[in-house]
């Protein structure tokens, strides 16, 4: 007995594009991103890994994605959940700033700090920026829980009460789960099921819009460490990207 | 202290553009039908008439029109449900037939009591009928439930208990629901929110992808009996064309 876990990240949005921190800002897919989706649904008809239930972030790049990606699958009519848990890292001062103005403003090892380090978050962003969501009534009931910055430890933390409660619970009812969601919550949620090290975190990149299966034994540990993606040699090319942002 | 409620049906599908019966049949909406979604979003958005929650039947045509409005009202995050009992009236044998064959094979008085009769159903569909949901895993779990035909009476029957306790129960928490659903099954809901007779129902017609906003009061009567579209004009227009359709 094994459950199936399928993580799907959005695909191109316009900030991918156009090369910008984007946290939580609720920005678009792109017409590539989009179709990025519908692939992402045909790779799981194609393979028969059909999903009988999908959890989104609150995001407007993830939602679409599962939307357009469920729909080619033939699983739009599936149960949804949402949880503000799945949303992308939280930038902080950095939202809305561009990734190659950055590394040439504050330097290399600043910028890789706040992209890759583990547990330094980015300054925390003023409630009056632009690119904050203070006052979004999405996250009216966040509370003191809403983060102002965000290292990926923090997503971690934030992360793992949706994940060993609602997620389990779902796989523990035998169902193919499906969750669409980001760079960094993914990456988080990785980390904690393949027992990445907070050094080696670092090194892994998911690239946009190709569905990554892991197989879970009954204590929801991996049968094959690190998955499978359906297209790896796509996958593999698209991660390389990923890694080599604001160059 | 009111309850709000809004109805959305589906924008045009491809089986609405060919005339064809469509029932339970998984269509997809035409590129008018996305754009009508599309524009009941933007609609809600203008009048502020935000929801908290949505409501969708299994079928595609509803599913996508609830996500692209929700998209274009920037109220793509909110939590979504879907049931069966929300679904269009099963159509049974006539399910992807034509509507203007039907009429000219079958003389007026047959075809008006199959489309607007209250309680007389079409013939069932066999259960190897290339237009049968039998077998279908969204329906897998209804067992004898499952309808092989239906009349107007039977989907307010199956409707009601999802109405009763689902749906009134999201209102009573206070939340702005949306239901995006079909011709028959929101006139199955109009006609129990307005008390419209088993035979005043047959002259009511919803149009595609126009908004119906009901304001209810706590025992979810309306405070204006028939509710209020968002653009009253074009409803009226688009009501007149459904009313003659197979003409």
């Amino acid at each position: 007995m094994t459950y199936t876990l399928v993580l799907v990240r959005h695909g191109e949005s316009d900030w991918n594009a156009k090369n910008l921190f984007t946290g939580w800002v609720d920005v678009d897919l792109t017409d590539k991103g989009r179709a990025e989706g519908v692939r992402a649904g045909e790779q799981l008809k194609e393979a028969g890994i059909l999903p009988d239930i999908v959890h989104t972030s609150l995001l407007r790049r993830a939602i679409t994605t599962a939307n357009l990606s469920l729909d080619a699958a033939d699983r739009h009519w599936i149960p949804v959940k949402r949880d503000w848990r799945l949303n992308e890292r939280h930038y902080g001062a950095l939202q809305g700033k561009d990734k190659k103005q950055t590394l040439e403003q504050f330097g290399e090892e600043q910028f890789m700090l706040w992209r890759r380090s583990y547990d330094v978050p980015p300054p925390p962003i003023e409630l009056d920026d632009e690119f904050s969501q203070h006052g979004d009534p999405r996250y009216a009931g966040l509370g003191d829980a809403m983060p102002a910055t965000e290292c990926l430890k923090d997503v971690v933390t934030r992360l793992m009460p949706y994940w060993e409660t609602v997620i389990q619970n779902d796989l523990a009812d035998g169902l193919t789960v499906m969750v669409a969601a980001h760079g960094n919550s993914l990456r988080a949620l990785v980390k904690t099921l393949d027992g990445i090290s907070d050094d080696d975190i670092a090194g892994l990149n998911i690239p946009t819009g190709m569905p990554l299966v892991y197989e879970l034994d009954e204590s929801f540990k991996p049968v094959t460490p690190g998955g499978r993606y359906l297209d790896p040699e796509a996958a593999r090319a698209a991660a390389e990207a990923v890694a080599n942002q604001g160059r």
